[in-house]
Parts: structure tokens; sequence; C-alpha cells
């Protein structure tokens, strides 16, 4: 693995745990329809995650494409995780918005 | 590609689509909070069938260790969809059922 | 999932089973060397699918993105199949390329 | 995420790097013929560990199945590791190792 990428490498992995916190965390939540779409980013944003990790670890010819691709849809789980009071939300937003940047920079 | 695995593939690709139709009209039902453990063994259970097809098709050594895991996810996951009256849930049961079956035959 | 996604989920079945039915077959060439390249692109292209077939079938908002970031991908393992004579290579080479252009019609 | 899982999920992550470094390395060997099995068990290791991830963080009802089956993937990625004297192949299988026993302790 390129030594550039550890960085990200370690929000990535930071960040798909924190989304699929979220995940397990909105589907027990007293008001699950207000979370559905969180529900689905945060699917959307750790499945992405793990895939970076996958390609920056094995030294992929398209790392670059796909941590920019991650980086976008870190953004939007981000966007949508600020909309909401829950503890497990702001901490997903956070840790969405810190990979995105990581993965802007390195893919840069 | 082991040919003896033709029809548990073609269950298994079935059986992904059906359950992330699933997870993906779950979070657009009115009541979602009903549907909560519905959306969570849904994402499983695609995920293990998409693993399984990853293995099957590449010959891997532990092919039929996985697609044992997968038939005890789908039988759970149609036991879930079961108790549901979405035609999403019914169709989702049944493409869980019919792969279960062919996970079990052919890693007997 | 949407209907017009239909022809390209196939392809990218095809185009997944093509991938790891050379990726092994690779494998087990005598000149394993040769092929270093194509064992590479195969696990990128089969795993690059599998994502794909995730997102179309869950109705990601991320689908076209990924479907695009797909087709370069399997264009690519395409090009490095072309070079070799092997028959699961033509195959493979085959099955990638219909892939790209059903992703790219479907992106547009 | 129960924190029972914490150790585990840092031998994945480490598993997983290991894992896939060796599988780049193996590719670029001057011998790719000879780190054929270890270069298939590379990334049947990896992409098990990468699914162990994702069911750990999301707490998985299937946690304990998936633990154990990663523990025997990583024990035969292990052994075959051990057969090479590549630094990226020991340091492999010392990863291998870690993780099986973290797993096997975890899931007990």
């Amino acid at each position: 693995m390129n030594t550039k990428y550890e960085e990200c490498l370690k929000m990535l992995q930071e960040c798909l745990e924190a989304c699929n916190t979220c995940f397990d965390a909105c589907l027990k939540e007293e008001n699950v329809k207000m979370m559905a779409e969180c529900i689905r980013l945060d699917r959307e944003c750790a499945d992405v995650c793990a895939f970076a990790v996958q390609v920056i670890t094995r030294n992929s010819p398209f790392t670059n494409q796909i941590i920019d691709l991650c980086a976008d849809i870190c953004e939007r789980c981000a966007q949508e995780c600020t909309k909401h009071e829950h503890e497990h939300c702001k901490r997903c937003a956070e840790a969405c918005r810190k990979c995105a940047e990581a993965c802007r920079e390195v893919a840069a």
C-alpha cells in the first residue's frame, strides 16, 4: 500500500464503523420513519468505505477514482446525519466529513 | 465454476435482488418501525448472497461453508418477511426460502 | 429496482462470473507470471460488478456514478484479457465489453 | 458495536491490510506460479475479513458465525503464507494467525 493513503485508510475505517453503528442505532429508534434516509445512506456509505479500504490496500489502479466516489457518498451521508439530534448521527456526520476531506486530499 | 452450483447461483442472484428490493421498499413504507427487523435482515441476506456469488464463481475452497452460512441467513430473513403482508416481503420470503433450499442441497 | 437497469444487471452478473472464472483459471495456468495483470484486473472487475449489482437492486441514489466507474474498470479488464489466447480470457474480454456497453448506455 | 469485539475488529483490519498487501506483492514477484495459492487465499482472507468488519460494526445477529468462518479462512491463509520466505508473506502469516486467535476468542 502506498503510504500516502495511510491517513485516508484510517478515516475510512472510522467512517465505516460510525455509519454501521448509526445504521444499527437508527433501526432501534422510536421514530424509525424519520431515520429512513439516514438508514439508507449509512448503508451506502459503509459499503463504499469498505470497498475503498479494499482497493487502497490491494494497490488498485482505480484507487483514486473510487476514493473520489467515496468522498461524494460520505458528503451526502454527512448532510443527512446532520439533520438529526441523535448522538450516533452526530458522530456519524463528523466521521463522514473527516473521511470525505481525507479522500479529497489524497485523490487530488 | 463447478456446474453443480449453477442452480444455486441463480437462486442467490434472485434472492439478493429480492432482499434489496424489499430493503428499498421497506424504507419507503408508512410504518417503517414495524419493518425495522426486516430492513436489517434484508441487508444481512443480500450481503451474504453477494459474498456467496463471489466465492462460487471464483471456485473458492470455502464455498460449501459459506453456502451453508448463507442458508442460515436466508432462512432467518424468510421467517421475518413472512410476518408481513407487503407484496415485496412475500416475494422476498419466497426467494429466501428457495435460495436456502438450493444452498442446503448443494452444500450437503 | 428501476426496470431500465434489467439488461445491465444481467450483463453485470455475467461479467462477474466470467471475471472470477478467469481469475481461477489464470491461477491454474502454467505461465502464471504472464497472467499477473489479468488476475489483478479480474478481481477489480468482479468486485466492482458485485458492488454495482448491490447498488442497482437497492435503488441506490449513486447508481449511475457507480455504473460509470464499473464501465471504466470493465473496459480496462477487457483490454488486458484481449492480449491472451486462453479461452477463459476471450470469454472474459467479451463479457467485460458487453457489460461496459450496457453500463454506459444506462448511465448516460 | 459491542465493545467485546474491539480487539477483534482491529485484528481484522490489520489482517485485511496484510492480505491485500501480500496479494499485490505476490503478483509482482518473479516466480508468480509459486505464489498462486497464496494469491488465491489472500483474496479469500481479505474478503472474509472485510465482511466480518461490516457485520461486527452493524451489530449483525450472525456475527459469531461469520467470525468463526473468518478464523478458519485466516488459519488456512496463514498456513500457506508460512511456506514462503517473502517478507510480505511472513507479515501476512503473522497477521492471519493473530486475527484467527482474536476471532476464536470472541466467538467462543
